[in-house]
């Protein structure tokens, strides 16, 4: 039998958002990984320079068994009623095995009214979005809530996919994945989390995030 | 100025090999990331469900400031003199800053004769490949031999990526983008390195990989 896995891209996802959960996915047996987006064609990522060919559409894949959302900085605009990627959601979560997002992605399992209530997480700068759509937003790295699981910033992806191998196909078989992508990080700092990094580096990383959103807010109106 | 970042691309790529680097290096002030291959189009990655639209050739980078080339399977295959990627390789390396692989795209430079008599490393079933170009593998996780930097199996790449940027940039901002990504690894099992996983992991993950490699010689002859 086969899971079938379904990514779900849109203008402006983060590229490791997508490919770290992709990367640890394809090795599931028995899965099939796809990515969708509204339309077949192009979809480039934040920083514009991935250009991933879409072949399928949301109405191709409307019952995934396990659906993973990105983020990305346009998250701050998708995540709204009547949004394609949000209505996709809306009408495939109660048929899913798994609804997961990575980063900003929560904000739109929020906007599709999955989080009400829920602990759940993001990037750590997104915090109070997520807190909009009635999320109680947590530190942890990975938060798994019955069949929704959500992880923190970008590269937590990697972090959430291995934890859903091992709940769906057993630890060994999740170890094997990560044996085979060579998962055993060494950060050249250990600096990666706001708790552990020093105050001038994370006001560094705020400044450019506000003024990124401030942009973004401001092109779009 | 502006510093040019190029990401090899060739049919069967490890999509992770690729696109964790890219998302670090991305972040780092006055970089262009680029990906190129052979020729522009559809380059599909090893599992073949992320396909990239590329729409630079090798000859039209010439001179990248810094050359990354992912790993994969069919690295096995392109190795070689006279294949484009290795020539292209052969050709921008005494140029550039950095010439620099992820997982085996070790042998890739190999091929291109950069690693005779040097330390460097590669995924972790495919040292052997690797000392047959000369080379003298080693279990780091990234090598740093003068200009040349090559890190270990698929997801070391976000660890090469966060070295360079510190030697590029500073630590400062260095640590700003790993900030931003949030990268405060946690693996769901501590068995991502080759001495770290239980025996049976280990030769369950080397089986795979033997028959995927024994195939695919198969099919090639």
């Amino acid at each position: 039998m086969t899971m079938q896995i379904a990514i779900g891209l849109y203008e402006g996802f983060a590229a490791l958002d997508a490919i770290g959960p992709y990367q640890v996915l394809t090795s599931l047996p028995g899965a099939e990984v796809l990515f969708c987006a509204e339309r077949t064609g192009i979809v480039a990522d934040e920083d514009r320079m991935l250009r991933v060919d879409v072949t399928r559409t949301f109405a191709d894949t409307p019952r995934p068994d396990l659906l993973l959302v990105p983020g990305g900085l346009n998250t701050r605009l998708l995540a709204k009623d009547g949004v394609p990627i949000v209505e996709w959601i809306k009408a495939a979560h109660p048929h899913t095995t798994y609804t997961t997002s990575v980063c900003t992605g929560a904000l739109l399992l929020g906007a599709a009214g999955l989080l009400r209530g829920l602990p759940a997480t993001t990037h750590w700068l997104a915090y109070d979005h997520l807190r909009a759509f009635g999320a109680e937003p947590t530190e942890q790295r990975v938060v798994i809530q019955g069949k929704i699981a959500t992880a923190a910033g970008v590269s937590a992806g990697i972090d959430l996919a291995l934890t859903l191998a091992a709940e769906i196909a057993g630890a060994d078989v999740a170890q094997a994945i990560q044996l085979g992508i060579e998962y055993d990080p060494q950060p050249p700092f250990d600096t990666g989390a706001p708790s552990k990094a020093p105050a001038p580096i994370r006001e560094l990383v705020t400044a450019v995030m506000r003024d990124a959103e401030s942009t973004l807010l401001a092109e779009a109106t």
